[in-house]
């Protein structure tokens, strides 16, 4: 059962690398949204709070994963429109 | 300290509310990343499976929502190419 839920963050979290690798190669974000990009920085950057605050690793491991590779496509949607 | 998990889980659904929206308004999918939707559908269906079997309530609806969206994402994704 436990299986589930690593492959769930495994999945959930590196699913954000090849959207990352494409914007950083292509400089294009003009489908991205900026608002999906603003809001979804800032809920994982509660859930880092949450797994800090429930002192849970891997919930702090992933967030922050998951944060970084955010932040690389927010900043670049923000600096190529 | 729970309204932080609250309002993490109720961020990182919402966020692909605008990306939706975006996508069926434009029909432009070019800077989003197939992979991306994959993967990330595939372990939001892994969360949902997970929230299931733990029998909790606000993970399976959250997950549902969250899956729905990037549902409508990925699917225009794969016509528009």
């Amino acid at each position: 059962m436990e299986i589930i839920g690593w492959l769930a963050a495994f999945l959930t979290t590196f699913s954000f690398v090849p959207q990352a690798i494409k914007v950083i190669r292509t400089r294009d974000t003009s489908s991205i949204s900026l608002s999906m990009y603003f809001l979804f920085t800032l809920g994982i950057s509660c859930w880092l709070v949450y797994g800090a605050m429930m002192k849970n690793g891997p919930m702090l491991i992933a967030n922050l994963v998951t944060l970084a590779l955010a932040l690389i496509i927010l900043i670049a949607k923000i600096r190529n429109g």
